[in-house]
């Protein structure tokens, strides 16, 4: 029987243990905190991150992630993006050659602008990759809605053994060889989504918020593409699927920073407000990076960067969005 | 100045006959119903399309479809798919060659199986033509929410000028060479919304909406590039943009057939109950047909189908989409 690994007690990586737990696997979790830890292995929660759900009783906790991993087949890691690099390397020793590597995170590091895969390559260069992503809130998982995802690497077998790992009656897996354009799909929507929020706060319909979610992935696949990523891939579950999932679906923290912009908060005020900052914060001033070494324009994402970090006012922006020069849709 | 001749007065074809007027150009627009015709005239209103609206008092209607478009460099039609074609053939003798015709109706002309722009070449065929399509719910675009949309024409000068006319400060336009792809976008939306329907009624969540859509396009992309369109329409205003309008917008007519549905309706049922029906279900009979023309699968206008026409349950349809092979995400 494979035993999975997974590096990450967080909603996603709970869900994703308990499903493969139930598939009848041999599944470790690996959880930073210690009542966590206790929780999961005593009464078979999470009440910090998946509150009131039950999970599988076979499912065990470990407080050390070297231990977690030790024999394991298969890594699934779904550590926080900045925290990723350091999860990785803190067990590196104990992952054999050849083990199947499953990334569950989106985003990027932000000081290298490295993507999982590549922070993977880095550290675990043995391990076979994949990058798990798409439209998938934890919570709908955990309640068996239905749920499609793709699973992305450049090696077709790793994508398929994912593919057999996952999958299930309410959880579909769909291969997918561009790895580079799921990640940045993953991680460019937060964008997106905080201009979400600024046409929520602002009391705006639907015909601005169809128009936004197209506009932004234009500019997201013009980005990918320019970097090497497959243009279909943004029209996929980790692109389209996956943005409209933040656009639409319940307030994330990116979606309500933007409807605290449209009211006229600045960032300083709303960081202070809340503890943590909105991972769309980070990766606009990646994008930013990331546009400027591929050498392309992206008109939207520019603009979530003015309002963040240059305090312009939102219906300035807009207005300065539609007024550009007529254009066909196609454009590089 | 261009004198603009709109054919339809819909919420559609009055909403932008309205936006023209306002940019100073001289409109006439031409209603079926003479209390449309009256009640524009006299009140600048058109209490049964677009009610609460006032239109702009230089804004002319015609009783008369011949006198509406006789001299008018410009027409734009925005009669249904079901009626353009005799809407068209009606003005045919008092239309110019190289007038440029803008269609503005969504839809295919189900016993023929053709689109608009097929339909205007054979009616009008030395006007030059150009579709717009896109995310607009026609109130929207009344109270002058930044909206975008597409003008697609094979004729670049056409789509340019369609560009110039409509285009101001809360309406953007892009012009696509794809008019196929433009019009199969359109039409096929319809089909996905009475799946949207469906979860909906089923009370379901974001991921089997996110999953739909994304699922839902791949499969109209697949159909409109087997039948010559070009594939990054679907990911544009005319593909995604309106199709997350249609699922995630106001319920529609289509979307509440899909709610029907899932409670347990039959398509009989609910045509009693309802006079009209929703354009969804000749469509769904139409890709199904194109389909087999195009030799391609489309999985989920099928099970909309089978629901529609052999009274499927909308749980087993779900399981049977859910349980497929396991696929790569660009399959063919």
């Amino acid at each position: 029987m494979t035993t999975v690994a997974v590096l990450g007690a967080g909603s996603w990586g709970t869900t994703l243990a308990d499903l493969l737990a139930r598939k009848g696997l041999a599944v470790r979790i690996w959880a930073y905190e210690p009542e966590v830890v206790e929780a999961s292995n005593r009464r078979h929660e999470n009440p910090l991150l998946l509150p009131r759900a039950a999970l599988a009783p076979s499912l065990r906790a470990h407080q050390d992630a070297g231990e977690a991993v030790s024999g394991a087949g298969v890594i699934l890691s779904a550590a926080p993006s900045h925290a990723a690099r350091a999860v990785l390397a803190a067990v590196a020793d104990d992952v054999a050659a050849g083990t199947l590597l499953l990334s569950a995170t989106k985003g990027l590091e932000c000081d290298t602008l490295l993507f999982m895969s590549q922070v993977a390559a880095q550290v675990l260069p043995k391990a076979r990759f994949a990058a798990l992503s798409g439209p998938s809130f934890a919570r709908e998982v955990f309640e068996r809605q239905p749920t499609a995802i793709v699973a992305a690497s450049t090696d077709a077998g790793a994508a398929r053994e994912a593919q057999e790992l996952l999958a299930c009656g309410y959880f579909r897996v769909y291969s997918n060889p561009d790895v580079l354009g799921t990640e940045i799909g993953g991680a460019l929507k937060n964008v997106i989504a905080i201009a979400a929020g600024v046409l929520e706060g602002l009391g705006m319909g639907h015909n601005p918020l169809a128009a936004l979610v197209t506009r932004g992935l234009a500019e997201i696949a013009r980005l990918g593409t320019a970097l090497g990523a497959d243009a279909r891939t943004f029209s996929g579950l980790a692109g389209l699927g996956d943005l409209i999932l933040t656009t639409t679906g319940a307030l994330s923290r990116n979606r309500a920073l933007g409807v605290a912009l449209a009211r006229g908060e600045t960032l300083a005020d709303y960081t202070t407000r809340h503890r943590s900052i909105a991972e769309g914060v980070n990766t606009a001033r990646a994008a930013g990076r990331l546009a400027a070494r591929a050498g392309v324009e992206l008109p939207i994402s520019a603009k979530v960067a003015e309002l963040l970090f240059e305090a312009k006012s939102p219906r300035q922006a807009i207005a300065e969005l539609m007024e550009r020069t007529l254009k066909p849709e196609q454009w590089t």
